[in-house]
């Protein structure tokens, strides 16, 4: 169990600190990384020696976080982890630092604690936001390259301020951040709105493949390793694919299988008020939030759906009556 | 030319008028109708009779605005219009109230002068923006239902804080009205994300149809009537279209055609940071804002789609360079 300690407490912990490294968490989001990275710049204002790493390579879009930057290498001497889960979530490369790891700092309410100090706040739509208080308590004015990387963070955790996460303070941060000079308009176009002619290829196959049970309430879709190939579609590409179940009208649960290359299924799921995403992947192994979580399986497809279908009807009665 | 009035100024000759007629614009959006109805509901705490009228129905999606409002009866003595550009935007119905309208309240930069005062601030991503001023103004208290109204007008209009028109006072009067008790998620849902299986067959068709023109600047997506009857997709189900050519890498204007009974062609036009949208549909007998605008064109698609690259090369010069 970790020691649980305030922002303000985490600032105090990093003030002492030198030769910092900053774990994101595999996969990297906008999140992860946005924080990494504005926490690393406040941390060098302030003189000190950091570096932001993680087990996977920064997807494009991302790259502007690290303009300007440059590269350090020292032997850390404080291991502090942003928005990590969980140590598994670190990825192969980096779990070897789970054990080191001083400080995390964390929004997600399925944390499992593996740090020896933990800043938790799930009313926090993105650890971002926990990171612009650590920057504010650290004494350090958030620049224009920080703001960049804070209004990131928050803007993709939050669907850009249209989850049930978003709250009066996240707008607020927004506003800060904007007028510190983050570059909303085309950091929203980049996250949210630009697709390759790959990406709008792999969607169109992804949407064919719906398929609808329970009277409609639960969507499920499937993106295979073929639906990559024939559109010419990255990784990088599969991102913003997940909600498209649960926008469906009359959708509680909304479910994307994507085929990993050992044929195992990277299972998304997404649901509204009236389900429990977190719930429903607990039961299966995996985690996230309540209203966005996942899970990994194996099978075949129908073996995959029906597991799901089972943990769904476990979790949310009201969907088992309407089966019966 | 129409006298311009500050908000206050508008307040204070609201504060004198009774038996209010509020119009809004034909084909009404969420800014109009969160506009129209967040007023109507504010006079009427002041123990006004006020009611909000429209030239067309009101999309479903926008009741939960009327939820709980007496229906009231009366001979105007006030018309006021709330987000109107144009006398001629009023539609049909509602054209002969424009030479009485006493006070017009927008924020559309193209705005062409049919009232007596005029608020106008093209700053504000929405009229609902220069709405809450008003309210404040008269000294009404913003409850949970004009919170909703209002909310509903800025998040549509900015693209839930997405585009361009988003700015720091923008994000500090949503969490404003989400403190007054807006239902942010529900609304966003309804707005943004929800498609009706009709919608998103017809999307699928739309986006079939779209060309590339100008080595990928350009991007042109039809909508014709056979689409509609096929799809099963009805008059609402085309809104959210319009972004989605704009949203490909690397184009700068994205058109979609909207083919109307008549055989004539609805055009809207967005842009990014490269073009002007409303200075290409000007050029066309059009008009709207910076990056989103529109005009009306009858011919063959050949002809239309000439007619626009030509509109387009005359306003965005680099285009016509790259064409040559």
């Amino acid at each position: 169990m970790s020691e649980r300690i305030t922002v303000s407490q985490a600032a105090e912990i990093l003030k002492d600190a030198d030769r910092i490294l900053i774990l994101t968490h595999q996969f990297p989001d906008g999140d992860t990384l946005g924080s990494g990275y504005a926490l690393c710049r406040a941390l060098r204002v302030l003189g000190k020696q950091a570096r932001v790493i993680c087990n996977d390579p920064i997807p494009e879009k991302y790259e502007y976080m690290i303009d300007g930057m440059e590269e350090q290498t020292f032997e850390p001497a404080f291991v502090c982890a942003v928005d990590v889960a969980d140590s598994r979530l670190l990825g192969e490369g980096l779990e070897p630092y789970a054990a080191q790891t001083v400080l995390c700092i964390d929004h997600h309410g399925s944390h499992r604690d593996f740090e020896k100090n933990l800043v938790l706040d799930a009313e926090m739509g993105a650890t971002a936001m926990l990171i612009l208080q650590v920057i504010e308590e650290l004494g350090v004015a958030v620049d224009t390259a920080m703001a960049d990387c804070l209004y990131t963070g928050i803007a993709t955790d939050t669907g850009c301020f249209k989850y049930s996460n978003t709250t009066p303070l996240t707008h607020r941060m927004a506003a800060q951040l904007m007028e510190a000079g983050a570059h909303a308009e085309p950091i929203n176009r980049a996250m949210f709105d630009i697709k390759s002619r790959a990406r709008l290829a792999l969607e169109q196959q992804a949407l064919q493949s719906m398929e609808f049970y329970d009277g409609g309430r639960v969507a499920v879709m499937k993106i295979t390793e073929k639906m990559m190939q024939q559109s010419g579609a990255a990784e990088f590409d599969l991102e913003g694919l997940s909600p498209l179940p649960r926008q469906i009208e009359g959708v509680w649960v909304g479910i994307t299988l994507r085929q990993k290359a050992d044929g195992s299924y990277k299972i998304s799921v997404r649901t509204g008020a009236h389900a429990d995403a977190a719930a429903i992947c607990g039961l299966l192994g995996g985690g996230g939030h309540a209203r966005a979580a996942g899970c990994t399986l194996s099978g075949s497809d129908e073996q995959i759906v029906s597991c799901l279908r089972e943990a769904i009807y476990t979790s949310v009665p009201r969907l088992a009556e309407s089966k019966r």
